[in-house]
C-alpha cells in the first residue's frame, strides 16, 4: 500500500510540475455572497452618485422593463431594466424608481404592486413592501395604487406627496433619432416623454454610462462569477466536443453548465460554429456538423445577477491543431498578447485596436494572404473589443483613456471566408491581388479563429478575468489531451 | 463465464417480463424528415385552405415577427410569427406573405431581403430567392427592394405588379380592444391597419384558428417529436433529481435535453418547483432547494420546429410517495383517467372539465379538505386544459365538440397552498368550515400535484402523445427505483 501511494504522489507531482495547462475542468467556485448591509450600502452609493450628477430641481424616473412577448400569451422570463436594477436590485415588473433633487435635498422612492394572493397562486411570490425595502435599501416603498396619481401629478406639474415640482425630468431615452435598439427598449419612456410639456427633458443614459463604465469591487465579484461559470462551460465543451456530432450538442453542454451553476442564463445567444461556420461572426444556428479536423469557435457568455461574461475560444475538435490552423491561431494569439501588454490606464481602445491590427496585418502578409497591410480588413472585419458589464456591449464612452475598474473584451480574430475574394470590385489591381493571394487563400480558407478574453484595468495594467481558461495553443492541446481517457 | 451470462439473461428477462414501468430513459427517436415535395404540398394545402376562407376581392398580408429585444443591442433568438411559418416555413426576418383572391384567381407571393455578403459575414446565411422558393413552395419570391412600392400601392389603393385592388384586407390583429398580448404581438399589423382607409379590414386570426385547431398528420409528427424530447427530459430529471440540491439543477437537466435533441428550445418557461413551490401554478424561479421527502412538480415543454409539448409530472424526489402525497396523487390521476376515458368526438372541453372537477371534489371531500363539493376551487383553481400546437395555449375555439385531429392537454391538479385558508371572507360559515377542515389541511398542506398529458382526438376516443412517460404512481416509483444504482 505504501508503495502505491508514493507512486501516485510522484505521478501527480509530475503532471502538475511540468504541465502549464490545467488537467481537469475547473468547477465554478461558490457564488459571491453579500450581506443585506453590504448590498444596501452599494446601492445607496450608486443612487447618491446618480443624484450628484442630476441638475438642481430635477426628477429621475426609471420604469421597469416591459415584459417581452414570445408568442401569444407566453412571455420570455422577465429581465429587469439594467439601470433600475443597478440602483435597486429589484427584479419585479411594475417597479418604478423616482429620485428627486432640490438643492441639497434628495428624495428617493419606489412604486411596487401590493401583494395579492390570487396573483401569487398563479405567478409566484411578490415582494412585500418590507422585503423590497430590505432588497433595495430604499426607505420609501409606495404602492402602485398611487402610481396613476403620481403620473398625473408629473403631467400636470403638481407636487406629489409633498415633493417638488421639478424643472428637469430625466428619463432613459433612445440615444438619437435613428437609435432603433433604444426605441425598442425605451418605448414607454419615449411615449411618456412626449406626453410631458413644460419640462426640460434629459436623457438619463449618459449619467449611467459614466458611472457603470467603472466597475466597483462589488460588481467585479459578480462579473468574475459570470466569467467563472463561462470558463467551466468552455472547458466542459472542450472535453466533450470530440464526441459531438452536431454543433447544438456542444451548445447544450455550454448552456447546461450555465443553468446548472444558476446563471440568469446567457448575456447573448451562444455562438457555436464548426469549420466554415466559425467564419460567420454572429452565427447562432448551431445546426452544422462537428467534424474532426475542423476548428470549433465558441463565443459564449453566462449572465449572473445581470452581469455577463463574453468569452471566445477556438479549438480543434480532435484536440490537435493542423499546421494551417496553428498559423492563423498564433497570429490572433500574438495580437491579443500584444494588446494585453500595452493595456493600462491612459491608453485608449483605439490605441489597442491599432496594436492588434498591426500584428494581424503583419501575420497575414507573412502567410501571403494579403499583399498590403491595409488589406487586413478582408479577414479581420470587426473591432478589437468593447466594454463589458450588465450588457455584453456595455455602456461607456469610447475614445477615452482607460481607467482602473474599466472592463473590456480583447478579441482579435481572423476569418478566411470561403467567398472573401468574390466581392472585390472588378479592377485590374484586384485581379492581380487575387491571383497573388489565391494559393495561400486556398490553403487557409474556411478557417475562422477568434480568441476573446475579459480584462479589467488595474492601476498599472490589466488583469485577465478569464485567466483560468486555457488559451495558449499548447495549453489547449495539453488540456484536451489530458481529458481523453 | 457461461454461468454468468446465463444469470444476466435471466435478470434482464425478469425485469422486462414483470415490470409495467420502463426501466431506462427513453431516448428521443430521430426527428421526422419530410421531402421537399411533402413539405411543399403540405404548405400549399394550408395556403389554399386559407384562400378558400377569404372573401372575394381580398388580400391577406402576413408580416414576419418583430425581433424581441433582450437588452441594449442584443435580441432574443429570432422566432417567426406562427401563422406566417404555418404557411411558408420561412424562418427569416423581414419576410412578408401576400395572398390575393379575385374570383377563382388566387395569387401568392412573398417578399424577402436580397442576399448580402457583408450582412452574412456578421449574421449568417440568408435564403437565396431559389432556396426560399424551395422551402416554401411559393413560386413568386420578390425582393424587399419592392416592398415600399407594395405598401404604398396598398395605402394608395393602387394595383401592385398587375394585381388586384382588394376590397377587403386581412391582417393579424388583436382579438379585441383589451387584448394586451395581441397588441404586443401584432403591433406593426395594428399600426398598418390604422394607416389604411377605404378598405374593409378583417382580422385574419379566426381563419387560422379554425384551420390550426385540426392538426394534419404532418403536424402531428412534429408535435409527437416535441413530446418525445420532453418525455426524455422528464425521465432524465426523474433519474437525477435525488442527487440535485436546487431546483435549477433539475431545470438544467431538462433544458440540456431540449437543446441536445435540437429542440427550438422551450414553448414556455420551464416550471420546476419542489415542495411548497409546487403549489404555485406558473413558478419560474427554480431557486428553491430540492429536498428528499418532497414532491417535485415539473411542467415543461420542448418546442420543435414551432410545435410545443406541454407535459407535467409530479414525483417524489427520493422516489417514494408518502401516504399523504399518494392520497392527493391518486385523486388527480383518477380525474385524468376519467377525462381520457370520456374524451371522444362530440364531447366538449367543458364536459371533460366537469368530469375532472367531479372526481377531484369527491376526492377532496373524502380526505376532509372540503365540506361541500363546490369548495374544490380552493385547491383546484385552474381549468382542465387547453388546445396545444404552435402555441402552448394554442389557437382554436372553445365550446365546440371535439373532432379528430384536435390536440388538448389533460391536466387536472390539486394544490394545498399553505395560505389557502387565510383569505376566505371572515364569516361564521367560513370559520366553521376552517375549523372542520383544519386537521386534514395541516396534514396535506404544501403538497402540490399536477399531472398533464397531451392527447389527440381520434375517430373513437383519444391517443396519448405522452404514453411513453411513466404516469401511474407505481410506474413512477418503479422507474425511479430501477434508476438507482
Amino acid at each position: 500500500m505504501k508503495k502505491l501511494v508514493a507512486f501516485a504522489v510522484i505521478l501527480v507531482f509530475s503532471v502538475s510540475a511540468f504541465a502549464d495547462f490545467p488537467t481537469s475542468v475547473r468547477v465554478t467556485p461558490p457564488a459571491p455572497k453579500f450581506t443585506d448591509a453590504e448590498r444596501q450600502a452599494e446601492l445607496a452609493r450608486r443612487r447618491s452618485e446618480v443624484a450628484a450628477k442630476m441638475a438642481d430641481k430635477s426628477m429621475l424616473i426609471l420604469f421597469s422593463a416591459e415584459p417581452k412577448i414570445y408568442t401569444n400569451d407566453v412571455d420570455y422570463v422577465f429581465r429587469q431594466e439594467n439601470n433600475l436594477y443597478y440602483l435597486t436590485n429589484l427584479k419585479q415588473e411594475n417597479a418604478t424608481l423616482v429620485i428627486t433633487k432640490d438643492g441639497a435635498t434628495v428624495n428617493e422612492f419606489v412604486f411596487l404592486p401590493n401583494r395579492n394572493p390570487q396573483f401569487e397562486t398563479w405567478n409566484g411570490k411578490r415582494y412585500s413592501m418590507d422585503e423590497a425595502a430590505t432588497v433595495s435599501g430604499l426607505k420609501t416603498v409606495v404602492s402602485t395604487d398611487k402610481f396613476k396619481e403620481f403620473i398625473d401629478a408629473v403631467k400636470g406639474k403638481q407636487a406629489f406627496a409633498g415633493g417638488i415640482v421639478p424643472q428637469t425630468v430625466y428619463l432613459l431615452l433612445p440615444k438619437s433619432e435613428g437609435d432603433n435598439d433604444g426605441e425598442r427598449e425605451f418605448r414607454q419612456e419615449s411615449e411618456f416623454a412626449r406626453s410631458l410639456t413644460g419640462y426640460k427633458i434629459e436623457n438619463a443614459q449618459p449619467i449611467f454610462a459614466d458611472l457603470r463604465q467603472i466597475k466597483s469591487p462589488y460588481e467585479v465579484k459578480l462579473l468574475q462569477h459570470a466569467v467563472d461559470i463561462t470558463t467551466e462551460a468552455q472547458m466542459r465543451a472542450m472535453t466533450m466536443a470530440a464526441s459531438a456530432k452536431m454543433e447544438y450538442e456542444v451548445q447544450a453542454e455550454v448552456e447546461y453548465t450555465f443553468r446548472r451553476r444558476n446563471a440568469d442564463f446567457w448575456g447573448y445567444p451562444s455562438i457555436v460554429g464548426c469549420g466554415p461556420n466559425a467564419t460567420t461572426l454572429h452565427y447562432e444556428e448551431s445546426e452544422g456538423p462537428v467534424t474532426p479536423g475542423n476548428l470549433l469557435l465558441m463565443d459564449v457568455g453566462a449572465e449572473y445577477d445581470h452581469y455577463t461574461a463574453d468569452v471566445t475560444r477556438t479549438f480543434p475538435v480532435n484536440g490537435k491543431f493542423t499546421k494551417e490552423q496553428a498559423d492563423i491561431y498564433r497570429i490572433v494569439y500574438d495580437a491579443q498578447e500584444a494588446v494585453a501588454k500595452a493595456a493600462k490606464p491612459g491608453v485608449t481602445m483605439a490605441d489597442l485596436g491599432k496594436i492588434a491590427s498591426d500584428v494581424i496585418s503583419d501575420g497575414l502578409m507573412k502567410l501571403g494572404l494579403i499583399t498590403e497591410k491595409s488589406q487586413y480588413r478582408t479577414f479581420y472585419m470587426h473591432g478589437l473589443g468593447h466594454w463589458l458589464g450588465m450588457n455584453v456591449h456595455d455602456v461607456g464612452r469610447y475614445g477615452v483613456p482607460l481607467k482602473p475598474g474599466m472592463v473590456f473584451t480583447n478579441e482579435p480574430g481572423i476569418y478566411i471566408r470561403e467567398d472573401a475574394l468574390n466581392y472585390l470590385p472588378d479592377t485590374p489591381e484586384n485581379k492581380a491581388l487575387i491571383a497573388k493571394v489565391r494559393p495561400a487563400f486556398e490553403k487557409y480558407k474556411n478557417i475562422g479563429v477568434r480568441i476573446e478574453d475579459d480584462m479589467i484595468v488595474t492601476d498599472t495594467g490589466v488583469d485577465w478575468l478569464t485567466k483560468n481558461l486555457p488559451r495558449k495553443l499548447e495549453d489547449i492541446e495539453g488540456f484536451m489531451a489530458s481529458q481523453k481517457r
